[in-house]
């Protein structure tokens, strides 16, 4: 991909400390190279494993003008696929969700088996191969039940190191065993790296987020201190070191792990929830019944599970919910929210779905807004880059960085 | 028009046999190449002689930026016209269809007749000169009540080559003496070009078009012959030829007719329909009782022909389906479709619309998502052109092909 | 702005006393070449006085990309700035209009006051200068209560001969003392320069405006003398004169100034109305009993002020009726009508809204629709630049003149 001067010059010019150019937020162009640079370059979390609990379920995914199909083969492992007939390339499933036997397109009945080899093709007479038209194969890794995919030829080696970082920490949330009990796509009139920026500090919290902010301690974040604040931060601290004793003497790993700048950068922390603690709900009380994988008690605190370029994921004692960032253009980004509970958990009686979503469901929206007002903003002549507070927005500034960091090896700048 | 050296190497390395690579269906760079090379420079179906019956009647299509004129003089003969007035370029007729006594500009007033002469036009001073201010005209041809235009300057030769071949099969259905009994316009969210390769095969009929196949034989568009078919095969060739004989003993031809590489390309044959076999309706029986021309028999097959670029029809007994496209972008296609009964049928009791338009209104949509699911496809990374069957996709590659050497011809590569 | 070679010879080959070419109304390069060499840098009408009564009132204008906010200080001045945070550009206030104490950002808080200095942003740190993220301002200037804002460093600095010139016409209104009544946003699928191409004649009004012409002499706005119309036109000459002399009695200027080739080019001229003469109504009587300023009669005629590069205005005994044309894109723009009356005026007592805004509501519906048959004729390819009427389009040609003009200015054609 040729790159304009322009953008090389943009990318090698950004300030640390300070927000992206505006260029980065509003350009088609610099969108095409983030698509390529970034999308297709990276592992991307797109589902998760109870999307396909059966052999032959699947689910489709859009990323970028591709569409890749998930599928769980009768052996039980999770494939993916370019979703597209080798005749004349028909997109071969057209629902977001289903159950098949083989993979049968819909144009002129080719169809292929759940392993992707081209299983029979009507009057394409002596001469046709089948074997070389197989689907085409997507990489993909199931850490703890989180579904990412890669589109590059050779997917960044460093995902090992964060399954063995990360599966100590997820493994014990048994999200294997949930279902998926809501799932909500959000369209945000904005750029996909201010709905990430958005999503990597808590200064905006206090003003904007009233149902989560139940839950979440405001200095869980960065704050920095002031009289108002002393006390609060020093009582939150002190909460952190006792629990964090307590989960980890039950085997629930706590601490802080930050890796945000590696390729496959992520960054995990189990924080204490506030009021009862047990759940992001709007009493902070578990939102089912059933409690996930063998837990036997509730205020487990909220393990948070970070990822470039675009995910984010609460595990709860009760419940989990997944976060999917997928840009459309450079000023529409889709954010996709599932909510799952152990798979035993009956609706209605264990968990009521209004309950369950109502924290992240007026948050997503919350966040929305403001994503689609630093939008405008960016558009205008008067926007400069402004300073990240040193305090409150260290992880957007990780954030920005590996981007900038990402696109200048992409570039060779 | 300036091409640039992308377009050409794709042009020049087009591989017969197989489906165009991807910027064909998706590069709006293409797309302008398409209306410039294709549309603006061959005969383009985009009407019939009773959409103006009378004096004055009047159509309004639009090709591209060009909205034109199709008028009725009160010579009866048909003139078409850039429907743009000469003073500051409104467009004059504003609505899809009409009566009109002169034509007269919304804006101003300005007053031309229906030759295209500006009759009237106040306040413009002694020095101007009402001759140098006539509408322009645009070449229009009447093919058996088809009406086609041309927006280039000096149009193809050949159309009266079409002319001479096709009006002996067509005359005797008199479309001149129909009368509009249904206009259905379908937005198909894909290339043109996959509308037309859609329409020149029926691999895809059996699997698609429950409909349809009632009275369409799945062999009369080429099949590879398997001990499956090889019975129903070997009986539909004998049916096609004791009822050519048939026809053309009544004066009805019947045979191919295949120019499809022609500048003005088309393609023609009179092929049996199946059960009662009189016309493509559920029951395979006449849609209307008031049969066409001179007809007094029912079952008199299909008669269809195809042109290049953009059209085909269907000719039987009793009513007469016509289909126009219109591209309007890369990635979206008008199909407009009327079906023509005898001016003098009566509706509700001669025929019935919703069962005339019963088969071709279900096929249309089922074609629609077909052309949408290979768009889709067309845009993802994993698209490569695939192979044509030689046995069900050879019109395919002759539509493919009159495309390719068109453009070819157009930028001279 | 780099301006390609196309556009600059488009600028240097226009032709005087015809319309413009067609990607001077199409194309999105044109565009904005217009919103940087027309609205970036000349005083732009968007508000009026009474949009913000109150110390604390604002509202938010679009232009371009920019957001702009015009706010009363709580010293009564009007001020305006640029709308967007200066932490990470998020725009402050989002709704069109509204009343607030400070400036507060919706994001994280930061505050600004009515003047644009920063009061307050948490979590800075020490080093932190709050001095410098101040609010951006823009320019702004309230000529007889029409605001006008320009977005360049160094604005025209004609435009104190505009307001000397000026005042005496606008000052008897009182605009200052009236209250919003009536406002409107209309949508038109056209250029901004066919908007105000539209604006600037009355060859149209017959035809098309039969509310605004019960009260809107045809005469008024240049005609070719015919013997049809000799008769009507003389008695028209013959009360304008009557009229402007008892007018100018009264302390009230009526004559025409044209000004309309300065950089900021304007035109004014008080004209009788017919009927009852007193106001632009359907009954040609005053729509609010209140009379503005220090009126004590009713038929004072209509005072018209027009300027480049975006409004008109039309003035009476007893409302105000403002227009402000605001570009969208090189196909869509926006007018916004406000209709004033004194800010005493009750509703339902005084005046009746529905009565009020009757002519211009009708009067915008149709001269939209005008518009949009000029933008769908400018892309037809048999679009050519049409004569101006020399009678009845002088204006429209000192409008494009002065547009060409500015560009050329702009990129030194």
């Amino acid at each position: 991909m040729n790159v304009s001067a322009d953008i090389r010059a943009l990318v090698e010019r950004r300030k640390a400390g300070y927000s992206l150019e505006a260029p980065f937020y509003l350009s088609e162009e610099i969108f095409a190279l983030d698509m390529e640079a970034i999308f297709r370059k990276h592992w991307v979390q797109v589902a998760v494993e109870p999307d396909v609990p059966e052999p032959g379920d699947y689910v489709t995914v859009e990323l970028g003008h591709d569409s890749i199909l998930i599928v769980r083969d009768d052996d039980m492992q999770i494939r993916a696929f370019h979703n597209v007939c080798r005749h004349r390339g028909a997109r071969l499933c057209n629902a977001d969700k289903g159950t098949v036997g083989n993979i049968v397109c819909p144009y002129h009945s080719w169809t292929y088996n759940l392993n992707g080899d081209l299983m029979f093709a009507e009057h394409m007479g002596e001469k046709f191969d089948r074997c070389k038209h197989s689907l085409k194969s997507v990489h993909v890794e199931n850490l703890a039940g989180l579904i990412f995919v890669c589109l590059a030829g050779e997917p960044p080696t460093d995902f090992a190191a964060m399954r063995a970082a990360m599966e100590p920490y997820l493994l014990p949330h048994n999200l294997a065993d949930t279902k998926v009990a809501a799932q909500i796509d959000v369209l945000e009139k904005g750029n996909w790296k201010l709905t990430m920026e958005n999503n990597r500090e808590c200064y905006h919290c206090v003003a904007n987020h009233p149902e989560l902010t139940i839950s979440l301690y405001e200095y869980g974040f960065g704050y920095q201190r002031s009289p108002a604040n002393a006390e609060g931060m020093e009582a939150f601290d002190r909460t952190c070191i006792e629990r964090a004793a307590e989960w980890e003497a039950m085997g629930l790993p706590s601490a802080e792990i930050e890796q945000l700048l590696d390729t496959t950068g992520f960054r995990t922390q189990r924080l204490p929830l506030d009021r009862s603690g047990e759940s992001q709900t709007l009493d902070a009380r578990v939102a089912s019944k059933k409690l996930l994988g063998k837990f036997e008690q509730a205020d487990l605190g909220g393990l948070s599970f970070w990822t470039q370029p675009n995910s984010w994921h609460h595990f709860m004692s009760d419940h989990i919910v997944t976060f999917s960032v997928i840009p459309l253009s450079a000023g529409e980004t889709l954010v996709r929210t599932k909510w799952l509970v152990h798979k035993d958990a009956r609706e209605g009686v264990d968990y009521d779905v209004k309950n369950l979503t109502a924290v992240w469901n007026a948050t997503n929206d919350q966040d929305r807004a403001l994503v689609e007002y630093s939008q405008c903003g960016a558009g205008s002549s008067a926007y400069e880059p402004g300073p990240y507070s040193p305090f409150t927005e260290g992880l957007v500034e990780k954030f920005s960085a590996w981007y900038i960091g990402r696109l200048a090896e992409q570039i060779g700048a």
